[in-house]
């Protein structure tokens, strides 16, 4: 077997068998597949794609090319959840927690912020002593005892997907749908899922613009989860502005103490959002019998404080001072030089929000990164104090800048006025939730 | 100015400017841009193409990232062909030495056969003491003094283009009409050529498989030779069965040395075809005023056997032993252990012909390389007695095997009978030439 052979052969919209994709991962991981081929291969997917048999194969071929976790001995359902990619998307601190409230089992491996998205890692860590990098029996033992833990990869997990997606990041071949979710399901799938949630996101601030691109993503990775016997429902949810106000780490962490502690009302798109994920995972954990009765155990998990004090735990068991996740002492995570508002340059509609420059406005203050390489300073970002479709006057500020550099807030405020759009006209109201695909149910 | 940002404006179907095409040509070449990244280009213009304006600027950046040979000093119009490569296309044996045989100056850089094609390299280094290796300026003493010299190409020319093409190579980007006309055109810009006529095969043994294809080919070539003010006139030919009778190296000198010889009669596609180039090379030269004067100069100068003592002036030149170059002595060349004749399985005619496993089928005996390591056997090779069209007896064998290895003879056999498709329905006629491009006349 020849690589250029089977490079050839998707060139030509061939179908590469199961033995081709095995000796294509296992040589590009040894060696004897050489980059440039792998570069070309992933190039020719980009442009003509692969089958869903293919993208299975591609995905337990990745999966298997280092440690898998075997979470087998934990007991219930091990539930998962995975968000592709969007800005003020906190979901995982406010539904791990109350999913577990609710006798879920949730033994969650996440990621760190890149370019205009936020990381439920960097997030955690902003909270002082949480430690996201934990061996893999200690992280059993948590889950074991409260039901949640959050934490990094290990670094054995998917390597093929670490050297692949190395590769895709400077060949320009992010955007294929099929090496997409061999990325997302292949790390899901290692790190031990029984059940995974996925929450695919759609829109200006999102991987996938549209929703079409979006459902043919979410389709795929339904269809790879129950090929090989995971229970996968995946959501399709609207990223055309900021999911929650909060857009930072510890400003985001805020946020999902104040949902935990009753604060933010039914309706809101973040607690909606949250509602939604945490129904499915319960379902596919089989703690509840409809939806209905799962959205009843997470809104009694919220009242009675169920949730938060799981988060509580779950932070105390990661090495964190959960004495800040409170509403009387959360706002000492967010000590910053200074906190500037930034008002409309007109009064009208707010028509519009170009999220990834929202995005890009928090990571330009240091809550997020360029490069790997960048730090994150955990208390600076924005809130937005105004949603898509509200009317906005002169005086009212559209969002809160908080920042420890003044230079850094003038090139943050001109990139969020810049993804700013007021009119006259009121625009349509959008949908949160466009389609929910895989719920058999 | 990065280059994952050029790979995806590309991916996204967009132009590269002149500069961004230096970039990333330079870049290759000294490193900055990685074989993967150039790769990943490749392949996204094999699905997005170039247009015209890109395919010239990277012939010229191409042609510029090496040693650019002036041959400004030397007298009259410099006229090279260029042939896409086929089976048993022994043309420039016969043109070269005719056209300077009517005043022509033919400075000629050729190259190796590979895979299926022959090389007029690998045919002229089948005459004893034949040198292709020669340094410019005895090179240019040659042309200077008799009118024509056929070389390899100095190591210093066009070195982008042998990086880019050994990395095409084994990244199945090998077919993409911009990348193809790229790299002839830039080979014959840097060779120095004022003129050029190309020779575009089309069919079963080349690579081009459609005349559509060849014509798309032959039009970029055509306009990116007059966009940096070189005449080109391309011709397309056929290639669905080998264009002379003989495929091998010796075998081809040997029907070179034939039709210089007056052996081969009009009509014959190996003599049409010669007819033809050499019209254009004349014509291009301003040494013919119309095709009729051409082919009349041609044929008196292929009658009066002033073409074939310009052949064995150069192999002379070329430190050669032109005593071989006439009939009586020429099968001195052809001593193999065995001839062996294939004849037809069943009555009928010559339906079809696989002309690419046709040239395996030599490669096989000795006449080939697989890889650019593997050494040629200069006397092997076969004949083929019958064209399509003809009407074969069980008795009359199609072809002859010229083997130095009955092994190899047994293997050669069964590749050459499965490229024959006997019939009892009569072919259609096929033309030899499909199309004339770029003849303003």
């Amino acid at each position: 077997m020849r690589a250029v052979d089977l490079i050839e052969k998707k060139v030509q919209n061939g179908e590469l068998t199961t033995e081709e994709i095995a000796f294509l991962i296992h040589g590009f991981l040894d060696g004897t597949v050489p980059d440039y081929q792998m570069a070309a291969l992933q190039m020719a997917i980009v442009f003509n794609g692969m089958t869903d048999r293919e993208a299975t194969d591609l995905t337990m071929q990745m999966m298997h090319s280092g440690e898998i976790v075997d979470l087998s001995d934990l007991k219930g359902v091990k539930v998962d959840k995975h968000s592709t990619g969007g800005v003020g998307d906190t979901t995982t601190l406010v539904v791990a927690p109350l999913v577990a409230a609710c006798g879920g089992t949730v033994a969650k491996m996440s990621g760190r912020g890149l370019g205009h998205t936020g990381g439920t890692l960097d997030k955690l860590e902003s909270i002082p002593g949480t430690q996201t990098e934990i061996p893999m029996d200690r992280f059993r033992r948590i889950v074991d005892n409260i039901g949640v833990a959050v934490i990094g990869q290990s670094g054995d997990l998917d390597p093929a997907d670490k050297k692949m997606y190395a590769l895709r990041d400077v060949t320009a071949t992010v955007r294929s749908i099929p090496l997409i979710a061999a990325s997302i399901m292949s790390k899901k799938l290692a790190a031990g899922a029984d059940a995974i949630v996925l929450d695919v996101k759609v829109g200006n601030g999102a991987f996938m613009r549209t929703q079409k691109e979006g459902e043919t993503l979410a389709n795929l990775m339904v269809e790879i989860g129950n090929r090989v016997g995971r229970r996968v429902i995946a959501v399709i949810t609207d990223m055309n502005q900021p999911l929650g106000l909060a857009v930072g780490n510890a400003l985001e962490v805020k946020e999902a103490v104040e949902l935990l502690s009753g604060k933010i009302p039914e309706g809101d798109p973040l607690y909606e959002i949250c509602m939604l994920l945490g129904t499915k995972m319960l379902r596919l954990s089989n703690l509840a019998e409809s939806d209905a009765d799962a959205r009843k155990q997470l809104q009694d998990a919220l009242q009675s404080g169920a949730g938060l004090k799981k988060l509580q735990q779950m932070i105390t068991a990661q090495g964190g001072d959960a004495s800040y996740l409170c509403m009387e002492r959360i706002d000492g995570l967010l000590r910053v030089r200074e906190q500037v508002p930034v008002y409309p340059e007109r009064e009208g509609y707010l028509y519009a929000i170009d999220t990834e420059r929202v995005g890009t406005a928090a990571q330009m203050l240091g809550a997020g990164r360029a490069t790997k390489a960048d730090r994150i300073d955990p208390a600076v970002g924005l809130v937005m104090k105004k949603r898509v479709g509200a009317y906005v006057k002169k005086d009212e500020p559209l969002c809160i800048l908080y920042s420890n550099d003044p230079e850094k807030t003038k090139v943050s405020m001109q990139a969020f006025r810049e993804a700013i759009t007021i009119s006259d006209e009121c625009p349509e109201h959008r949908s949160m939730v466009y389609n929910v695909i895989g719920d058999t149910n």
